[in-house]
């Protein structure tokens, strides 16, 4: 539990910008170099690669180098762990919203019977 | 487009923390008073307060001050836009494999006939 906790806060850290949410979205539609990643932001090498150090320690990406090129693939099993989190939250509300649901029912049905 | 981006960093920069996200947790069963919701965590109220104000800029929480009693209440619309995000992720990679698979068939068909 300590460590979903811990992966939680990582991940989310992770997700907190919107350089990193950009290479998740692109790598959902297959992997990538870094230097194909890199690309579309205009970043120096040093900062892009600090993102990419980010995502890779959060365990949302992996990379791979081959020769001179490290190539990057998203994990999905990690971003859908996040996913489970919200998932989670809706149920507790969705259950609290069934609970007064039924409680207006109840009333509802004491009261014509009164 | 530049909103939801910068309210996304916002939201995720506050689930980023376990005191945070048990705040979230503990409102979606009912709202709550500051008092309440820091007794779990045996933490100073000036550091518990931080966290509710991270969790008010986020838009995650709003609060409300009748007489001397402040009460915390979660906005599930905007957990709600964050669980969007992963939905788009979500939807990029299954059209991916989708398409991955008809290329497959594609192929087996192809071999089939020759």
């Amino acid at each position: 539990m300590e460590n979903y906790s811990a992966s939680l806060n990582n991940v989310f850290h992770a997700l907190a910008d919107p350089t990193r949410r950009s290479v998740i979205a692109r790598l959902g539609s297959g992997s990538a170099s870094i230097k194909e990643l890199a690309e579309p932001f205009g970043l120096g090498l040093p900062s892009f690669l600090k993102h990419i150090k980010v995502l890779e320690s959060s365990g949302l990406i992996a990379s791979e180098k081959v020769g001179r090129v490290r190539t990057c693939k998203l994990k999905h099993e990690n971003l859908t762990a996040a996913q489970k989190w919200f998932d989670e939250q809706r149920m507790v509300w969705e259950n609290r919203y069934e609970n007064l649901d039924n409680l207006l029912t109840t009333l509802k049905g004491e009261e014509s019977e009164s």
